[in-house]
């Protein structure tokens, strides 16, 4: 059955009342009844939940095999506790036909690769999937396909049940002993827990893991003490080093910057441009950059940003202390120049997941967003982006919030270069859709930049201005001509993930692929 | 049916699954299924949930008759938002049967009762109930029996479905157009919001009423956004004057100094007082004054206390200010000392009332108190407290967190005069039992100390002191030989309110009583 972007969508998935994606407010005014979970009282006082191992905390929680095991993905490529954790639990107590429910998964955790293929860990929900997971999976070894949600589409799923969580395993940089955490004070600081957020609330039990065990109480927490059945104290989450990188620097690369510049004069060319304006930008190259001119563009108009909302780093948190940003508030921390700020910086504060994104609740802060910058590994001539397959059909990517902060923003800017090597970034159709063209407002390159044709105000601003604009046809076509029209990729039948859209459509699929694992 | 306090209990009222009390940790490690609200999604950007007027906010909700509305008391009794909602429903949209759930209710809400003996509200939940409210429910006009539940219960009820909200009324000091609000920067200020957290995440429709619009995003947000539908801006929530006091006096009452001086006296004699410890008094006369001997005792022994949490007052803010307490979390303010430093001064943090007391959850801070410093209406020879009906046997108290951080404290202590006018506060038979005798470990009277013979460790510990213990029949014997055996209460068999333990047993009821009106 074709979706709203026509795609068609294998009939045997739309069971239990799924449905194809219709339009980014489909879901606009219709109710939801959420789900709870089943939590153990802890009505007698006790003074310390700390259990010995993981192996202890698991079996108190009762865990068993089919059950779904949930992370939070802060600790990035340093987490340590997604292998610790699935380690113990396959290896030390023999579980079997295990989902992990991730809100992302990356290098860090190629060791679960081996679980998928030998069968143990047979369901993934996950926004992010890459390295040896992307392989196995697109290799048709996960036994149900993968799920991929956006940051605000997980939330949503949570809160829906689409997904129970029976136990939720909380990366806690700091916690005290009955299971407040906090992100910061301890040796693998990653600032915001907000993705954890959600996962606590809805998990049938949860599980603190630290390497920092601080007195009582650890406030203010961001994984409260009354949603956590046990903590048990490691000697290390995380490598600090990959968890919060350096500063990102600002690119030398000139095509980057000259493409950062225009991103920056589409915006001030737009209405939206003004006194307290809204921003988000991503952390990729060009889109990093953008920050820098739009603080010159923001000086020129004496104006200052409102708020600015997202994964942060330093270039914001550098706004913030010069007063030229109002607030940031924050789910993820890329940086430690961000991680060190949250929560200490006036105006810096944390947000969860669903505060963030969820497009259920009752209106996510991307709902509030003028202005958000973002990345592609493709965008095609309907404008539909995709962030989670590479050219070889292989999933390697994550949708993270581009869907959610495209359909919550008033102008949605994508910057990307026009062709990546042998590439087409500007293509006919991409592989996998992962954001709607009707979210994608501007598309800037280094060939020129076009406007979704259902943008024709925003359009018309641009047109007053000497930026150099394009049909996407012409920048395809341009594109082509440079790298030539890409094969068709050799994908089988088996549908081997799920790419659902933020309200729980489905958006796409992705299918097997013949791929050298 | 006999209860564990020795209390009848009319089989009638055991329904639905609802038992007698069975003791203080008789739900410890039951497993809860908790329940969910039905909400509406905000998928579509708006840019404003600001509705004209309460009855715009109540039809676009769905109010109907019959249905439940819940309100928060930190305004306390200078409170103007359940009168104004109350009179919208039913004086303007003619809507009946209504039953309030509100925290607390008190003096200011006198008006309600003219729409209990009416007949269009039907149903209290509560935790304090005074005034006229409390003489017609006593009298009889309620249709169904009040349930009076403690702070702690209250979320717990919530929680579990015993109490489903339709729409959650937020009096808020501030709050944006989409309904971050903040108990602070405001006309009306009263600090923390902790009572209402629970609330809106449960109810099914949220209404912000405000008379101090702010820019968005109002942060951090005591109430999120993403749980309000509609937000309302009033000329005023409620009476300054009234919400937060001027700072409580230190008593010049030589009897209660000497009171307060022997609590401290208490405190400081058991193996609790060390380094670190933790506490919580309320905020009248001698338990307030304690504070004040605590600290000489502190410095003497050169300890700090590591945290104290509760309603709290200037006492424990100078306490915060000068290093002497390490964290105070705040889940109510009651004067403006605490109102003008919650979220500002360094360790002062605000928790919801589930954080604070809720029984059923994974570990509230009530079960990591030592100390707990307590008033009572009456206590009787049980220990049992009462701290809900008047020597007339009239609804004009609340049980708050009495018996929440009585359960939880390693020591609890109630300090109360002997006798009070012409009635004996320590007595045979307390009116009601608010808070099971087995949660009371200390009694400090003027005239002598009594200690729960279940404490023989603490009994052990003040043997060695020069306090003037007692047994607790001694106390009762000397209040009766100053103001007599009081006589029978002329109770009718009509059960007007339900005490519910904060497990959701039942503890007590209250009986109709012929009082003037």
């Amino acid at each position: 059955m074709k979706n709203a972007v026509g795609r068609d969508i294998p009939k045997e998935l739309l069971v239990n009342g799924r449905e194809v994606y219709h339009g980014k407010n489909y879901m606009d005014g219709k109710y939801l009844q959420k789900v709870a979970p089943r939590t153990r009282r802890y009505e007698k006082p006790m003074e310390s939940k700390v259990v010995s191992s993981i192996v202890q905390a698991l079996k108190d929680c009762g865990a068993k095999s089919g059950m779904t095991f949930s992370f939070h993905h802060h600790l990035r490529d340093g987490d340590f506790v997604v292998n610790m954790v699935m380690k113990a639990a396959i290896e030390e107590l023999g579980l079997e036909n295990l989902t992990i429910a991730a809100t992302s998964l990356g290098n860090a955790h190629d060791p679960i690769a081996d679980y998928i293929e030998q069968g143990r860990v047979v369901g993934i929900q996950t926004s992010g999937i890459r390295g040896r997971i992307g392989e196995v999976v697109s290799a048709g070894k996960l036994k149900t396909p993968a799920i991929i949600r956006s940051h605000g589409g997980r939330p949503r799923a949570i809160e829906a049940g689409d997904v129970h969580i029976d136990i939720a395993f909380v990366a806690a940089p700091t916690s005290d002993c009955t299971g407040n955490c906090r992100g910061i004070g301890g040796k693998s600081n990653c600032g915001s827990m907000g993705y954890a957020m959600t996962d606590v609330k809805y998990a049938d039990h949860v599980v603190v893991i630290t390497d920092c065990l601080v007195d009582f109480p650890n406030m203010p927490a961001s994984v409260e003490a009354i949603d956590v059945d046990a903590v048990v104290v490691v000697d290390s989450i995380g490598n600090p080093k990959k968890i919060a990188s350096a500063a990102a620097r600002v690119s030398q690369n000139p095509r980057d910057l000259m493409m950062a510049e225009n991103v920056a004069r589409v915006i001030a060319s737009t209405p939206y441009f003004k006194e307290g304006f809204s921003f988000q930008t991503g952390v990729g190259g060009p889109s990093l950059d953008a920050n820098l001119f739009l603080e010159k563009y923001m000086d020129e108009r004496n104006i200052k940003m409102g708020w600015a909302i997202g994964g942060i780093c330093r270039p914001m948190v550098d706004l913030l202390k010069k007063g030229k940003v109002g607030k940031v508030i924050d789910v993820q921390d890329f940086d430690l120049d961000a991680v060190n700020s949250i929560n200490q910086t006036p105006g810096h504060y944390e947000m969860s997941a669903s505060q963030y994104a969820n497009p259920a609740n009752k209106g996510a802060f991307v709902n509030k967003l003028d202005f958000v910058v973002l990345a592609a590994l493709e965008i095609d001539t309907s404008f539909n982006v995709n962030v989670l397959t590479g050219s070889d059909g292989v999933l390697r990517g994550a949708p993270g919030g581009h869907p959610d902060t495209a359909a919550g923003a008033k102008c949605c800017i994508i910057v990307t270069p026009l062709v990546r090597g042998r590439m087409a970034t500007i293509c006919e159709e991409v592989v996998t859709v992962t954001t709607p063209g009707e979210c994608v407002d501007v598309v800037v390159t280094d060939y020129g930049i076009a406007v979704n044709p259902n943008r024709p105000d925003l359009l018309e601003a641009l047109q007053k201005t000497k930026l150099p604009l394009k049909t996407i046809e012409q920048l395809k076509e341009e594109a082509y001509a440079i790298v030539g029209r890409p094969d068709p990729l050799p994908f089988k039948d088996r549908v081997v993930a799920i790419m659902e859209a933020r309200d729980g459509t489905i958006l796409d699929v992705v299918r097997q692929i013949d791929t050298p694992v």
